[in-house]
């Protein structure tokens, strides 16, 4: 006779989970059909103040209606911005791959939480798994390996943190940053702004950041280095954080001058790859990274070019070692005792978060339902499609290119006196056809697309000129 | 005529995904009713090595044969730790609600990234309707709010870097741990690690914790507070890191008395409800957490007794601008001009990370279909099994009980001279019938439970007891 309330044994019920799961997967594949038609806005638009009101709770108290989950659910998709709408071209964020949003689903629903190994028996050897695949492709050498977290900007300061411990030449995780003389990092003036928030969450402050302008092909080279380590002072200079790509125009910097510079500095090198890393998978661009596997850390965003839902994040080391200096702790109600390299499999003593959600299986089971060379021509397909726009706005004459674009970004603008292009983002964004950004370049405001969807065609791309065109006009 | 080249276009087609995804459903239905009937292991241990070889990518090469997606998620569900067995009593990891786990498919289907609104248009609303809602819920006055964020440690880090930048009396962002004295905040010695860790990442060193003593029961009291701010020399204490409930034995620490203190001394509270806040949903346990609306700042995750598959965490302020002065920054890519506190609806600003999991649709939904009353029920449940196994080892010869429970929380331990309990839990591990996890208290080693799982039976508590008896006789 159990003693379970019966509300409770209810909302746990399998068949009632089988009956919801089915009704939604039914709703989900209706709506990518019709996303992948173009059926509907990219971008739902409302005005916040309006959709805040709209998405209230409601009443959830006792004698209220209750909610149809799978209707509510089936609502908030189609009021999502849809990323796998062809005419969808803003963000580095990915239409994900169906397969691995359903190992999302596997993975919430066993919730194995990876702080230690018997938190996620099955978890933890897979994401060890898509690391040494992650660190191979790279070309790191042996022994490097790292974690998956949650997101580029938790990736950053796990990078930061390793580095710090490494170079300062202090031990700045017990006696702080005052042990020692003022830190920093060298990046580039295009340095995605995780670097410099990590930077300051690190209590080095804005003198932290050395910031090197970039060359006309908006890279940061060994010369801007050089000039900027000139002007340290009495900063003790940590290390290099370089990017393939960079996020607001796609620029690869130069890895492997990057690298022996920092060899012959005695600096860390560290690459932002949260974007380009997975160019690793394409023979034809491949060599856009060349040295990367020369770094000390590396992040990369699988929820990026690889498709996946975010957030996945590998953070990876060329000496797995790093990443245990940075988080030296002891916790008995986690990790047992002895020196953190011999629990390996305890996660935990090497990434930031405490429970860390199952990340790994979403890459680990596509990978092998669609083998590694599909990532590769998802990359070549989403790099093709950005030169084809590059060069029909080439051949445009009413619109200009910001610079030729190395990795699936472009930027780009309207040619014409008095248009505001802030304003004009803005009105894309409330019309909805199609969904692009906006960034600054050089203190100057550019349109910016960002190719991440494989199924989007040329002819998707007149369509989004055209769009700009129209309401241009208007 | 279409131009995607045709593995692609398989690999996004809606009629593949409806399919996986209703072979998957019934494969985690069928998985749900095994566990909830006891079948099999809680915890289907192998040795790491092992499992690591086992779990290895195999040939993902262009001549490889192909893995069943669905084939390889329900072996990877049936190789994890069970947490939906009765028997699973181990980590502060919910069994996840069923319809989480399904508004998790959605979730990671729409992918809407959630840096500024343009990017989830239904996810930040929507998130903004639950914060509303648990700020509601723990009584923080109007102008409250907050954000959710990827895990209590990155929640706890928020916070701190909140109250470096309220109370520091300095810019510690700009200017640096260096730009004044040296930091410190006063917490307890069973503070969770992510505490002592969050200071160390913000370059505030050993020396930025000040550990008070807890007094019999477990807790902080003002007193202790008192004492340990006389030794702070010449640091600037920032605030009073307090826990309601602490993770090693479920103790709530006096928060009004608490706030009291912090009040009459200026200080920044700051309240880890990581897992107790959920009490507040309660109306026979929210007592427990009187004085709760008058911290600073709070952390709370829906995924422990609000039974969200990990992560939801929460970080609420008192004051809703504070949020944003730890983060004050330009990225021209995201943030449009203007104030920030003037775009309320670009969570970005106020959050470490930047593309961000929608992680709110999970508890709005649920709430939506189950009512909040639902989830005080499932909290009283829960503690209601802690209070009948500590009634259980109180009354058992061979069992001594550590404290009595306040929370879910139960640390116990067989009697009986000559048992070494740290290898007498890794035997329970490797066992695998039932799940418990082990702590140390006061340099003492105990065996921990964590009443996660509604569904578990009296009958299950007096088993798990008697799986321990067996492994003390082998």
């Amino acid at each position: 006779m159990s003693t379970v309330p019966p509300a409770i044994a209810d909302a746990y019920d399998p068949e009632r989970f089988r009956a919801d799961g089915k009704r939604l997967v039914d709703a989900l594949a209706d709506q990518l059909t019709a996303w992948q038609r173009g059926d509907g806005p990219v971008l739902p638009y409302r005005a916040p103040a309006d959709a805040r009101a709209a998405w209230a709770l409601g009443d959830i108290g006792p004698t209220a209606a209750r909610g149809d989950l799978v209707a509510d659910l089936a609502r908030f998709t189609a009021a999502s911005t849809a990323l796998a709408n062809p005419r969808c071209m803003g963000h580095q964020v990915a239409p994900p791959l169906p397969g691995a949003a359903l190992a999302e689903l596997a993975s919430a629903f066993v919730n194995n939480g990876m702080a230690v190994y018997d938190m996620g028996p099955a978890a933890v050897p897979v994401e060890l798994a898509v690391l040494d695949w992650m660190c191979a492709r790279l070309g790191l050498p042996a022994g490097a390996t790292g974690v998956l977290t949650s997101g580029g900007s938790l990736g950053t300061l796990t990078a930061l943190l390793a580095m710090r411990q490494a170079r300062a030449g202090f031990d700045a995780w017990r006696a702080g940053a005052n042990g020692g003389p003022p830190l920093a990092v060298v990046t580039s003036t295009d340095a995605h702004y995780a670097i410099a928030r990590g930077v300051r969450v690190l209590g080095m402050g804005d003198a932290g950041v050395i910031a090197a302008p970039v060359d006309g092909h908006h890279r940061l080279t060994p010369d801007a280095v050089v000039r900027a380590l000139a002007t340290a002072g009495d900063r003790h200079v940590l290390g290099v954080v370089c990017a393939a790509s960079s996020t607001a125009t796609g620029a690869f910097d130069p890895l492997d001058e990057l690298a022996d510079l920092c060899a012959e500095r005695g600096l860390w090198l560290h690459v932002d790859a949260a974007h380009g890393g997975g160019l690793a998978l394409s023979p034809r661009h491949a060599g856009k990274l060349r040295g990367i596997g020369r770094a000390d850390s590396v992040v990369w965003d699988a929820h990026k070019l690889l498709m996946m839902p975010a957030l996945v994040t590998a953070v990876l080391f060329k000496r797995g070692g790093d990443a245990y200096a940075a988080f030296a702790q002891k916790a008995s109600y986690l990790f047992e005792s002895g020196a953190p390299e011999d629990t390996w499999w305890d996660l935990g003593s090497r990434h930031f978060e405490c429970t860390k959600r199952a990340m790994a299986v979403e890459l680990w089971a596509t990978l092998r339902a669609h083998g590694e060379g599909w990532f590769g021509a998802v990359v070549d397909r989403q790099l093709e499609l950005a030169q084809a726009l590059a060069a029909k706005i080439a051949a445009a004459p009413d619109f200009e290119l910001a610079l030729p674009p190395e990795c699936n970004i472009v930027c780009f603008r309207p040619r014409g006196d008095g248009i505001d292009m802030r304003e004009l983002r803005r009105r894309v964004i409330e019309d909805g056809r199609v969904y692009i950004t906006g960034t600054e370049l050089a203190g100057s405001y550019w349109l910016r697309c960002t190719l991440m969807n494989p199924l989007t065609e040329p002819a998707d791309l007149d369509a989004m000129l055209d769009v700009i065109r129209a309401l241009c006009r208007a």
